[in-house]
């Protein structure tokens, strides 16, 4: 029932993604990375918020880097491009995605 | 833009709810404990779901004592009837509340 995040260990290479909710609202999700992982651009229709619950990172929002450090929260609205600039190794966060599909 | 979420005191007294994300899909809080609140029994008609960030906390959950400690998150589905048994003072939590009432 209860699920300490600080438990999975990081994948050997790249970013682990564990569902810890899903329902017709959100999905929250546990990322942990080795590494910083490939270079992404997120454009997203859903509003995600993160937390950074340990590691650091920086994160390139809409032209702006953002170094992130433990217990940073972020909301990032629908259609705000962002992509992983750097993580620690074993920076873990929690994200919070309203609706990426409805569940049928 | 981004809100560090050690940041914020602990009330004087009870507990300080700050709302960091609301939309028409989730409400999420960051909720900081002076020490244990007043014995409230919650019996919700939409999803939860807790992260314990600093400190810790006991709940009663439908007859059960669950202890949590830094890291532990913890889904309460709709009409899972609970209340806060006791807290650590500073305790500091992410709430995350799928749907609370539609946003006119």
């Amino acid at each position: 029932m209860v699920t300490n995040l600080f438990q999975p260990k990081p994948p050997a290479k790249g970013e682990r993604f564990e569902t810890l909710l899903r329902n017709d609202h959100c999905t929250i999700e546990l990322i942990v990375s080795s590494d910083t992982p490939e270079p992404t651009l997120y454009d997203q229709p859903h509003d995600e918020a993160v937390l950074l619950i340990e590691g650091e990172a920086t994160l390139w929002v809409e032209g702006k880097e953002i170094a992130m450090r433990e217990g940073d929260f972020l909301h990032l609205p629908a259609h705000t491009c962002h992509r992983v600039l750097s993580t620690a190794p074993g920076t873990r966060w929690l994200a919070i995605h309203t609706t990426m599909e409805p569940l049928c």
